[in-house]
């Protein structure tokens, strides 16, 4: 505390991300990164780009990575915003698009830096309840708001939402933007994006931290309607002229545009997450079902903090959250198959 | 304009940056970018961080760079903020440090993005003329006041205030934060940085972009000490846990640390704008003492607009500010001695 604070600093309550122990020999499978990666398409663009030229400015507005994004879905360029990391993207959503009299509604238990926002931009807002079962009710969403943030597949569950059920909550919220979070979509999700060109009020958010193998880079972009996009810049503009550096643009063009990379990653990743989950369902484990690059789980036996204390003594790193409703759980981000090995016989010795 | 935005989105007036053509063969003097670099080691540094750990979230504090600036002045880790470019860095000052009941203080004439995050922020501020020959005056700022910031050396102008003058200024404030943004400091004037540990109020912002080659790598940093640098850690961790990325810190590491290339290419653009100050003098143009890598000058004859469109015709691109006091001259980054060649041709044909 200082007196030389602006008042809004003393109202904060900063996001904790995964811890990020730079020590080698861990098993990390705390903060959903890939175990794959990245294309090398795209580190080969990145030494393309690593030289003389980083003494000028990069392009301001990302124009090639949004003509790419924008290329894959038959979209315009001016209709995708990118920036640095999903999470700034998502910063200047909540400025730029969330901000209303009516308070935005979002899930309780969803990705935990959405209250941080609202504080930050001083947001009001309506935590809506998961059912028994974690999951997003539609009927819970039909109350007077200014907008609506919903990760699909959400996090940390995991549980996706089928495309008819997403249409269906954006078609009744005609005059509220509605944002859906596509952070893990690749994993088992359908995307929202072709319903962009239909709603004026859908914008969907995506990263290339995960499906994309770059969580070292900060990649991460929105899509939606012109006017929408437009919100974004303006807010950027006012922010930081160019967000992106030019080593994060030529690596993320060429991640993007290698659909082979991804394809394959993504396919061994779900395969891993099959395994992973009928292995700990065989050890006694509640898993939730995934669409994402973790699985959520619970040990009717052991407590979510105990197991994931005795992990660690191990040198295995998942993510417990010490809040209500899952405190129970882990967080398990889906591991190389080898990984996913070495947690499953630590888990084995700790159930014992 | 759309229903769909924040009302905030309708205030804004996003700032203008020089303009980025990716046109090659262009003399790009309007940005104020280093025409040497960077250093070998900085990009030796990331052709190593390039590869497989990219799938790996970046170090979430910087806090390699960090300590690497510390280091050069004595100072703990804890009293340095790293963010991506000086102007995310100067984003999250305004909104944790600038914003009070009482006004902000800057000059009329300075970086115009102080302008544009007050109105992101919905800081008040009163702009402080620059006399005459735009100098800021000391007895000026003797008001009422919430914070002060100053450019040091100023922009466009690059007229610098002497460190006793900047000692003064923040010792007549005790009770406000006193930010210098040295973005252009290494060119000829002197860091406020010795002084963070006498003064509490005192924060000092630099840049990368200008005197270390890099502009393309987005990275700044703030000293001060601890209290104002957790007021920045607090706005940070609720906007972006991860602003540097993988390649820009390992980058901006090795670039700090070589010094010996920093100097000789500091003396090199220093003795480059000496020589264009008289060039430019011969061809009748006055000439603001410049402790920056840019020159403002005017000529008596010719408007600044029709000299910058004249230059542009000659694929020579310099910056024109359409605004009131100074929109007679031209901010003239200082190139290789080629490219300044180049540019006292051009000039000299159009003034014929």
């Amino acid at each position: 505390m200082s007196r030389f604070w602006s008042p809004i600093v003393h109202t904060l309550s900063p996001y904790v991300a995964g811890e990020q122990p730079q020590i080698s020999g861990l098993v990390k499978l705390n903060t959903n990164e890939s175990p794959y990666g990245p294309s090398p398409h795209a580190t080969a663009a990145i030494a393309a780009a690593n030289g003389d030229a980083l003494r000028l400015y990069p392009e301001p507005t990302g124009i090639h990575l949004r003509k790419a994004v924008a290329a894959t879905y038959w979209l315009d360029a001016g209709e995708v915003f990118v920036g640095n990391g999903s999470d700034e993207v998502l910063a200047h959503v909540f400025q730029g698009l969330l901000n209303h009299e009516l308070p935005l509604l979002y899930p309780d238990i969803t990705y935990s830096f959405y209250p941080t926002y609202c504080r930050l931009y001083g947001i009001k807002s309506v935590l809506v309840p998961l059912d028994e079962g974690f999951e997003i009710r539609l009927e819970d969403y039909r109350q007077p708001c200014g907008a609506i943030i919903i990760a699909n597949p959400n996090a940390p569950t995991g549980i996706a939402k089928p495309l008819d059920w997403i249409e269906a909550l954006v078609a009744e919220h005609p005059d509220q933007v509605v944002v859906i979070d596509e952070a893990y979509v690749d994993f088992g999700a359908e995307t929202a994006i072709p319903l962009v060109k239909k709603y004026p009020n859908l914008l969907v958010v995506h990263t290339l931290s995960k499906s994309r193998g770059l969580a070292g880079l900060r990649v991460g972009f929105a899509v939606g309607q012109r006017h929408l996009i437009d919100a974004l810049e303006r807010v950027k503009d006012s922010f930081n002229s160019y967000p992106l550096d030019r080593l994060a643009q030529a690596g993320a063009v060429a991640a993007w545009q290698d659909k082979e990379w991804f394809e394959r990653h993504r396919d061994m990743i779900i395969a891993t997450r099959e395994r992973l989950t009928v292995a700990l369902q065989g050890l006694g484990f509640e898993v939730l079902p995934s669409a994402a690059n973790f699985v959520f789980a619970r040990h009717p036996g052991h407590p979510g903090g105990e197991l994931a204390a005795a992990l660690r003594a191990k040198a295995i790193l998942v993510r417990h959250f010490n809040k209500p409703r899952i405190s129970d759980f882990l967080r398990i981000s889906i591991g190389t198959d080898a990984e996913t090995d070495k947690l499953l016989t630590a888990l084995g010795e700790i159930l014992g």
